[in-house]
């Protein structure tokens, strides 16, 4: 075990979207400077960071300068580059480690990972062509979904399978990339876990949320959920048992399906998670604190949550109801400082909270 | 009344210490971007603000430049002189106004503005110079303290005057400036006031907490205050008359002693305020936010409170427990980012929080 970092050593973020900026403002409460780095000029983090770098994430010699000037460096951007990467790791520590990245990256490796792990998942094939597509909607009985194994999110890089006929279209839609095909679950409630395992091995969680999706993109997360104590409990156990697999150190968001054989693990993202979004105005600490205090050495108190909260996303134009909102009591108000309003784009969250 | 300021828009701090921070970091929230003006190089704030700007107080030259970039001023730092807020005016509205500055900035004018308010305050009286100190001590009886009319905080600029025996050496003591003899008060509690006031002219104000000072520098609030509702709800009636007879845009804090007789008005600071730290773990809004939302007219709403809170301030090498402290559940700690630890020096506060 190393020696916590000291108020006033400096945490590199690589990304600054929403994010980058909120880990920044929380690292500020502990007395630390972040560094962003983005390949675009004055992002949302730069607003709230001691310093930032423009640099482009094949620069790998930009990287390393990056990594030499802090002290442990962490990311809110999944994608980098692995050469990028092993420059940023000769010089500086990366948390979360570069093994739960690896497995998150790749939707097969995940699903396998989780399959090894003793953890229900849907039921999945990888997929690389249209023959394969229809061979796994031979053993996958039901509605699926084709998604590429790599960089989807928010509903991007996905097309539904109703059954063989749609296989080529299906394919084609997604790029012709390497795939699995996926089969479609019917579930009760989706749920997400927020949890932390910090340099120490001490895993804490945050109560489990209740996550509303539409058009493949969060739109509310309610704490706490409906869902029964022995699942939110449930639910817990699998995050733990994701992060001990992992040696994972820092923020992990994990979510899962409530079905009627039990709960089965959707995905997890090796990082701070929008379904955590409600911690900053729920109790403390937040999600992004816990994330900074893990990466740092720091010891991870189990949170002490003083409020429930319904966390709802504002989307594209919906931010421009955001002074609106603000009038509401109770309607705690986050803003990322986006200058460009785009369909689809998540400009700010909405925290509604009520004393427990 | 002027539209609000929309996301985006620039508000100028006048001071980068922790007070300028934790308001840049509220002012993130709501989409907006901070720009410090401070005399030192690398203040607190300068490490979550948009951007920061080095420039001496007398320097209106430089103040003005900073002003014509920002859409609205305010400030942490209450004795900017009077030339160097004139060039600051002549480019952006400067909030709260300067009216209160400069009625609290002088210890005399402020308790004669209160006493024609028709609010208590302790005895008082001018005096510049020991025969005046002797003629205050014959018309307030017992015990006294001598207080500069400008300038004094954190328990400087002032002597204790048992009888008119002290006065010479209390006199000598204060620099022989210009001053008040102000009666001794014995109170049961001090309790503060942290309120708002909106463009619109809405008053809000945050749940009174009760201040315990040692060596003349504030240690704990705890809110709720232990003192009884009807005495709460005057206090929060004093700061409300004191906020509209300034025709105040803004938080203020204000503080004042229960007494036998009553509650007196110690003083009040026209700006965010110590006593109220425990807002940024306490509920929605923090007295932060409620400023920025104030200075920039949008609307305030009533505070939802969701924990009970006591807050300790880490003075001089208490920081040094920062990272122990930090291992207790509903702790919240909020260091400044102050490099030099100095004796006396704030250099962080903690949020010992517990559900409502």
């Amino acid at each position: 075990m190393t020696e916590p970092l000291a108020p006033g050593a400096v945490i590199g973020i690589l990304g600054g979207g929403q994010l980058g900026r909120m880990l920044s403002v929380a690292a500020s409460r502990l007395g630390f400077r972040c560094h962003i780095y983005d390949p675009a000029e004055g992002p949302p983090a730069a607003d709230v960071a001691w310093k930032s770098t423009t640099g482009a994430w094949e620069d790998a010699a930009a990287l390393a300068a990056f990594a030499r000037g802090v002290d442990v460096v962490t990311y809110e951007f999944e994608n980098v580059p692995a050469d990028s990467l092993d420059a940023i790791e000769a010089e500086a520590p990366v948390f979360p480690p570069r093994a739960a990245l690896a497995t998150s990256q790749d939707r097969l490796t995940e699903k396998n990972f989780l399959t090894r792990l003793g953890l229900a998942t849907a039921a999945y094939a990888a997929a690389a062509s249209v023959a394969d597509i229809d061979l796994a909607l031979g053993t996958i009985a039901g509605p699926a979904i084709l998604k590429t194994r790599r960089l989807g999110y928010d509903g991007k890089g996905q097309a539904t399978l109703s059954g063989p006929a749609d296989a080529a279209a299906a394919f084609e839609r997604i790029g012709g990339e390497e795939a699995i095909v996926e089969g479609r679950v019917f579930f009760a409630r989706e749920l997400s876990v927020i949890a932390a395992r910090g340099r120490d091995g001490r895993v804490i969680a945050f109560e489990p949320g209740e996550n509303v999706h539409r058009d493949g993109i969060l739109r509310t997360t309610t704490v706490p959920s409906a869902a029964p104590r022995t699942t939110r409990a449930e639910a817990v156990e699998i995050a733990t048992a994701i992060l001990e697999a992992l040696d994972y150190v820092g923020v992990i968001g994990v979510e899962l399906f409530e079905t009627g054989d039990g709960l089965l693990v959707n995905e997890f993202a090796p990082r701070v998670h929008n379904s955590g979004h409600w911690t900053m105005d729920g109790g403390t600490p937040c999600q992004f604190e816990a994330h900074i205090r893990a990466i740092a050495g720091w010891p991870l108190p189990q949170p002490v949550r003083t409020a429930d909260v319904v966390m709802e996303n504002l989307v594209g134009e919906e931010a421009e109801r955001a002074v609106g909102l603000a009038t509401e009591p109770g309607a705690a108000l986050h803003l990322y400082g986006k200058a460009d309003m785009r369909p689809g784009r998540k400009m700010g969250h909405l925290n509604r909270v009520t004393p427990v």
